[in-house]
């Protein structure tokens, strides 16, 4: 085999030419200057109070103190699931799941179960049914917009049943959108939160649409929860930055974020339909994929499964980094499954990448 | 009574006129010009490498990846609670000591026991005893310079004695040492660290030395427990913010943290005096102290102790607010122990403040 550079299909990383690197410069020497005895001191724990009314009056119109930023949306989650979870309590989540937050419920003392993803996302009839029987999950977790591994979206018609689902059996829901905003084409559905604002927690962050290095995510809870979730971040690492927080404040402020979202648009829906195209040309006899409208991840799933280790180690040979599918599968399983993150590749990187994947494929099934 | 400003006396935050706000902007705009690609993606989660190298080299001498940076040491101490910690272990603490880290090894399930505080730290025969009968902590946490609350320092014949107590009993020792780069006059004493390095995670931060609001602190763990620490970390927040830990990085590169350490002194050391003073003159009769020669807090015990409820109710209407001493207490009491953080109040305001003290202190004796 000719040596070639590796191509990456682990993680979901927004790419370096992304970054509004200028922007942000001239934002932390305005954050300083600015805010510096407020920014570089301690403070509470909800956050950078302009960022928190901003959130508070843009996005979701809700009272600011139900907002809780803090360093991304992950961090949050694990405080929701210490909040939220005792032992052995019952979390629902889509089938496959973003892998990190199955490690954070489970190390709540969570039990985690997966529910089928269907082309319009996660099965609600199922979940009905396990509820009528008698089940009672705490909450759960879902990622309704270009969902992460799968690439799927949850549909409008979906999204009334669990929230009314979730209202009937007094389950919260965390709708975790990172993506919600990166829509390449296509009208955008409601948000859960909209839908059901005492029940949902309404979870983003900036790192997809700014930069991940910041730390920057927040969570807009249901009224009851907002103090606890707050005094649990108070006692864990007493408040965030409010430096990193004003630097994305004065992003927004100076009206640079909606320019920016138009060319990371741009940017990823070139990657996604090269992507795309190639699936269509040399995966169509070995797997069947979702064709997303946005977000970082398109989900594939081989038409023969193949064990994940081999699958891993005959990718590596062909210039290829896997990310583990298993990871993603709460109830087990995963073999076969693979994410493709397209975000970071591009588009000639993205052609090449499921050309390599056809290869490494069909030299297992030869086997 | 006359209208007067409030003084509090409650948390240990450093003055905003400490912050080196101009050098802090020269720092990010270096940093994101320099490192941009670097410090605004995601990356692993023991921290920014040259960071890492910076403190392993200079602070410790220990292999880097003993290193593990964070959002604040405090987020540590919740790491290694979570790690370390099953339900109902034991953790030994100074009695009083830091009331935040009561609340995250009590959140982790441990069972939290308290030592007196003796004038030279620790009442280490106490904590032999109770090893001797049969008692088995899982660690220790002690900060043994200029101690928060009591300004205590423990006494270099003490620091190998607990060394060797958690050698022999095969405990941990966490060393939490926000403020012994702060010492104001007299000779450093060992870090437990030096003197264990096996037995011993030593913390720090950057939050008592540059700004709070940057949130850099660190561990430096025994070999052992850093893969543990930093996949802890790694499945809570993926990785801590490298844009603040650049900064963090430029500042100690350009040789402005020493020139900055020697301004904090001699404004703190002022500060220090001034209030150190006003306790001889005003309190004599009606408390003792801890005399500290550094750090930010000085520990005050009334002789005639009162309920706190009274103290801060009273203390309040003669316009100081003061913490709640209780919450430093492992083992429960604490009324009559009052926290005196001095950093962040002018000497005219330390004076006042013990002026009042003594006030509130009479007027309730006089009841």
């Amino acid at each position: 085999m000719t040596e070639q550079v590796r191509i990456k299909l682990t993680r979901g990383v927004p790419p370096v030419e992304s970054f509004p690197t200028e922007h942000l410069t001239e934002c932390a020497a305005a954050a300083l200057a600015e805010y510096g005895d407020v920014v570089l001191q301690y403070g509470p724990s909800r956050g950078f109070p302009p960022l928190l009314d901003l959130i508070a009056q843009e996005e979701t119109a809700v009272p600011e103190r139900q907002v809780i930023t803090g360093p991304g949306s992950l961090q949050l989650q694990d405080f929701c699931a210490r909040l939220l979870c005792e032992k052995d309590d019952l979390v629902y989540v889509e089938e496959p799941s973003y892998d990190r937050t199955l490690t954070v419920f489970r190390r709540a003392g969570a039990r985690v179960v997966g529910f089928p993803l269907e082309e319009d996302g996660l099965d609600v009839e199922t979940v009905e049914k396990r509820l009528r029987q008698g089940e009672r999950p705490v909450l759960i977790y879902l990622i309704p917009d270009f969902q992460n591994p799968s690439g799927k979206v949850l549909s409008e018609e979906k999204r009334r049943r669990i929230v009314a689902l979730a209202r009937e059996y007094g389950f919260w829901i965390i709708e975790d959108a990172p993506y919600r905003k990166l829509r390449y084409r296509g009208a955008e559905l409601s948000a859960l939160f909209d839908l059901a604002p005492e029940r949902v927690l309404f979870m983003s962050s900036y790192s997809k649409l700014i930069s991940p290095g910041l730390r920057v995510g927040y969570v807009v809870t249901p009224a009851p929860l907002a103090d606890g979730l707050a005094k649990m971040a108070e006692d864990t690492y007493i408040n965030p930055s409010y430096f990193n927080q004003a630097i994305v404040y004065e992003f927004i402020r100076r009206g640079w974020l909606e320019p920016h979202l138009a060319q990371l648009k741009s940017l990823y829906a070139a990657r996604l339909d090269a992507m795309l195209a190639a699936l269509e040309e040399h995966m169509s006899a070995l797997a069947t994929w979702s064709r997303p409208d946005g977000g970082f991840f398109i989900g594939l799933t081989l038409r023969r499964p193949v064990p994940t280790d081999e699958l891993l180690a005959r990718a590596l040979d062909y210039g290829l980094v896997l990310s583990d599918g298993r990871g993603f599968f709460a109830n087990g399983g995963g073999d076969g499954f693979v994410r493709l993150p397209f975000c970071s590749l591009t588009p000639k990187e993205c052609t090449a990448a499921v050309a390599r994947l056809a290869q490494v494929v069909e030299s297992l099934e030869e086997e």
